[in-house]
């Protein structure tokens, strides 16, 4: 298997087919089929036997998927078969929202440290965290060695606190302000914003 | 032109190039290119031009794409030249700072009406609206024709909430809950989950 040659497009779906997972086995359920993770996630049978065929037969004919043991695989190949440090960036509404939730640690990420360049947010909570200068954040995520970071500014704000997370070694960021991000090559990102999100399902209505 | 013949890959892309193009109006830019508006948003020149050219003809050879025109159009397209009512389902932390939001009005949508089925919830503000208790959703929205909502809800809850969305009459759910939803083919959703777009990068980490 060579992980640069399985598609963007692929890659996108496995982290649907690990949650779906991951809610059946709270439940304690033990065996699914690629019909029945199907119709959860809304994906064809045949298009989950064909990515996740891609990383190796996790699957027997007739018995289909164990779970704990597809789970483990998903949660390697997606690499959160640990705790990743994420550096949040911006403490407004929607940082403190993320500060707090609880959604996080049973996926693979934690936040370790909140920064926002408001002197008045500054040294206040949010969340568990008091958060920090931005001043300071190129050398706190540096030493922390943190490669994740969640950037939650205004979007007349993010490219600069993008250029930071790039020099501090950050590797992935994930985008809510409205903006599209210029980063080095070796620097992902990931948008949520709404608005977008409502805009592809208006063009049905 | 038949919608129902662009590919919703396409239609995915048009949110993001409105957005980057008002960006540039609000800055005064009256024109730009395939070239420049594809380093924006990090999609090559020749694939907006396909992209665009679906619709009609809207730029020209040498002069590239007048700014306001290309907005209008863009607009039409994706129906966002109107303002659609959003209806929020979920007062915690992610639907207060959805209703604090002020990214939503210049995109086409105002939430009017928050609801959640916590009675200590109900009747509290969120943002400038009172919030009303999901026993009286269907009516509610079903009487006012709202056609869009936000469900900000635990997953536990999110089935429950989407059903009542659908028997009101809702058509397009944007979906905070960590879960897939089970909704009637005429109903889109659209999810955001953090964890989810985080694990997409740590794949490549």
């Amino acid at each position: 298997m060579n992980a640069e040659r399985i598609p963007d497009i692929i890659i996108g779906r496995l982290p649907v087919y690990l949650r779906a997972l991951q809610r059946m086995a709270e439940k304690g359920v033990q065996t699914t089929s690629s019909q029945e993770l199907g119709e959860r996630v809304g994906i064809s049978a045949a298009q989950i036997r064909k990515d996740i065929s891609q990383f190796g037969e996790f699957g027997k004919q007739g018995t289909g998927y164990h779970i704990p043991f597809l789970l483990d695989k998903l949660r390697a190949i997606l690499k959160v078969d640990r705790i990743w440090d994420v550096a949040l960036v911006g403490a407004g509404d929607m940082g403190h929202a993320l500060a707090r939730y609880q959604g996080f640690s049973n996926r693979g990420f934690q936040i370790v440290m909140v920064f926002d360049n408001d002197p008045s947010k500054v040294g206040q909570m949010a969340g568990n965290f008091k958060v920090e200068n931005t001043d300071v954040m190129v050398e706190r995520i540096r030493a922390a060695g943190v490669k994740v970071a969640m950037l939650t500014v205004p979007a007349a704000a993010a490219q600069e606190a993008a250029d930071l997370l790039a020099k501090a070694g950050v590797k992935a960021i994930l985008n809510y302000a409205p903006i599209s991000l210029n980063v080095p090559p070796d620097v992902r990102v990931q948008h949520i914003d709404p608005a977008t999100h409502l805009q592809r399902m208006t063009y049905y209505l």
